[in-house]
């Protein structure tokens, strides 16, 4: 049986999720593939630190370098992260002809086309499944099985410490700081949350997952991004009322003259499946023209989810690697240079239903000023319900969703709403999503 | 750009869907392929028939030979079900060195073993995306996505038809055979039945499922069978009660002495996703060792989403066909020559949890005696729950959640049970599978 070597890059979590795997799970895989995989070299930080996995035979070096030159290595696996050192590093191991596996979002988001660029004119193969979803095949699944279709949207959990909070939100008495200490507690979100709760690991995803989608370039910059933070356990509570889950969702949708690129809180029906999928669990939906709704469900991280799509990577790379790469699936899933140029446009031009949440104080006629501006606005009302405001006297919280409307004049409607003396501090706004239900 | 000939063996549902996609989709899917699809033939039923495509630019035969036997034709697509001609008709394709995509679950789960065998002989691809779950590519998602894992069990709702009837029999006053009526006027459901609600058409896609989840031959004759006809409208309103959904399940998992394959009504928590499945939807549950629990969702017939696995398929197999068969994906995702011959095991063998529900007479002791024979057997019970019958006075209708306990142990109590002079009727039994929850 031929055996191909590969090189790791990075020993943490992942790396340590990739050995285990090919140290356990070699022979079933062999039995799928009819070729073995050798771990040659391993590039670590610290040659020093104590590991879970079994390191033994296998050379270690902290002279990252090394991997990337190493003769005997076909394909280099990098799973150390960031977009700095990884980035020259595959750059280096791209010219001397080894293929790629990555987990590395950012890195692909960022930096993709011009890594892919480098890639055909070298002949070699980056894969990056682990690199949306964790564990869930959805780049496969889209590139390939939905390549009958043309993709007209894809919506996605793809953040599961955002999506565990939101739903440990809504048992009672949880806020949204509360519970963020319990997910750090539990090493669901880091120290430094941002990179999650703020959406830009999500906007990572999504552009990723909008390129295979529509064949278009990768335009992280593009991305409109809007965090957690600001979802009330009122949200929750009043989002449950009406039927609705609030999920932080990545959209990508072609439009008449673009695409929408954006993560944000998203309502969504609870009669559409995704709206069911909690805790740190990941999803992703694709409406392709011909099939339909789709969706993709499982881990979207951990050491044994992304790894196992890591492992699958090196499978396909090694069962690709000696066929011409035009034959091949492209990095996209379209050919570079038939990726569209239509332009991502403003989260202003989007046009959706709103669930608009506010305090008003309890006088007589706010009703009246208040549906009187967005009646101005050509914008109708489809509920609206109104209670004491358990936080102040003399105060009522108001909720109202909205008909389709623009979002620029929405924007504009909210603008005059918040200069009415009625109303109290901000007006929250969450796009509402139907997901075709 | 290279254009790949296509022969097309029959015209119905799923045949006029691929011909609409590759007519009106050409230009999405050049993009992706870099090369180009011309249906070169079609063979139908009938020439004189009137069609809803456009075959104005297309040679028809009423002889399938033609197609297969025909000199410019690469692949043949055969949409033209059963198990007799399309068998043959395939074989002479094989023969003749051309590739096949199919979506016949019937011929793949019955002979594909003998099909797929010979496919490697004539060093030819046998393609069946549209075979199971009809627009999801669960097929590609399991044998290469999950590649890196072991499989320990799949789970699926593989028939729509069943999943529409148990999703109607929810509403107030529905039982099975009003809402079978309605499924057949509506076109969900055949005039003759049987092959949807006794399961066969599930049986038949688990056997996919399960060769491609664990490495095993096509076995559909050691698949239990159990349709959804017995299920009363009083057991959905416990299953709602007790929190879980009665569904129509392909299950396939390995045990310590070989492989459970079954299709039965099956009780899951609704807190598991796939238990919030509804209406026509299929889905699927693959569970690996290092992935953990993953699900593929989508439309699961209907002309647009078959033909869309179909032709992602046409579309694979023009990237593959000039590659060396060896390093392809192999049918069933094992190479034929590692597929294990671990045995199937009896349905008798597997240990679950069951819902059992009977009426029984009124009397003083009744519960003694059930609980008392339930005991003897060594089975707990989890749940009980009695209430008046509401067809008839003096009766009680007796529902018991059991623990875990081997099925031949849990029939002879039934056995006993059914002895009883208190128990009216026959007594229902549901298998329960949590499914991770």
């Amino acid at each position: 049986m031929k055996t191909v070597k590969i090189g790791l890059l990075g020993l943490g979590t992942v790396g340590g999720g990739a050995l285990n795997i090919i140290q356990h799970t070699l022979p079933e895989i062999e039995r799928r593939l009819g070729q073995s995989i050798e771990v040659a070299i391993i590039a670590v930080r610290d040659l020093t630190r104590t590991r879970s996995v079994d390191t033994q035979n296998i050379p270690l070096t902290d002279n990252a370098t090394e991997v990337v030159n190493h003769p005997d290595v076909d394909i280099v696996v990098e799973l150390m992260g960031g977009t700095g050192l990884a980035k020259s590093l595959l750059e280096t191991a791209i010219q001397n002809g080894k293929h790629i596996v990555t987990a590395n979002k950012a890195l692909i988001a960022e930096h993709g086309n011009a890594l892919f660029a480098l890639a055909k004119k070298h002949n070699v193969i980056i894969s990056y499944e682990a690199a949306v979803a964790g564990g869930i095949p959805v780049i496969k699944a889209m590139r390939e099985g939905l390549a009958a279709n043309k993709v007209e949207w894809v919506a996605g959990i793809i953040n599961g410490t955002g999506n565990y909070i939101l739903t440990e939100m809504k048992k009672p008495g949880a806020d949204f700081a509360a519970v963020l200490k319990v997910a750090q507690e539990l090493g669901y979100a880091e120290a430094d949350p941002t990179f999650d709760v703020e959406g830009i690991d999500a906007a990572h995803k999504l552009t990723i997952l909008a390129s295979i989608a529509f064949g278009i370039e990768l335009q992280f910059n593009k991305v409109y991004t809007e965090g957690i933070s600001q979802i009330t356990a009122d949200d929750i509570r009043f989002a449950e009322q009406l039927d609705y889950e609030i999920k932080h969702l990545g959209v990508a949708s072609r439009l008449e003259n673009g695409f929408s690129l954006r993560v944000h809180p998203t309502m969504v029906p609870k009669s559409v499946l995704i709206a069911n999928v909690s805790g740190v669990m990941n999803a992703v939906m694709a409406f392709g023209n011909h099939v339909g709704p789709t969706m993709y469900y499982g881990p979207g991280a951990g050491a044994g989810p992304t790894a196992s799509s890591v492992v699958a990577d090196i499978v396909e790379v090694i069962r690709w690697k000696e066929q011409p790469i035009d034959v091949q699936v492209p990095a996209l899933g379209f050919a570079l240079d038939q990726l569209q140029s239509a332009p991502v446009v403003s989260i202003d031009e989007i046009e959706t239903s709103y669930y608009l949440r506010c305090f008003a104080k309890d006088h007589v006629g706010v009703l009246a000023k208040i549906t009187a501006i967005l009646a101005d606005s050509n914008i109708s009302i489809e509920h609206l319900h109104q209670e004491p405001c358990s936080q102040e006297a003399n105060a009522a919280t108001l909720v109202i969703i909205t008909n389709h409307v623009k979002e620029s004049l929405l924007n504009t409607a909210i603008e005059t709403l918040s200069e009415l003396d009625d109303i109290e501090g901000d007006i929250m706004r969450i796009r509402i999503e139907s997901l075709g239900a």
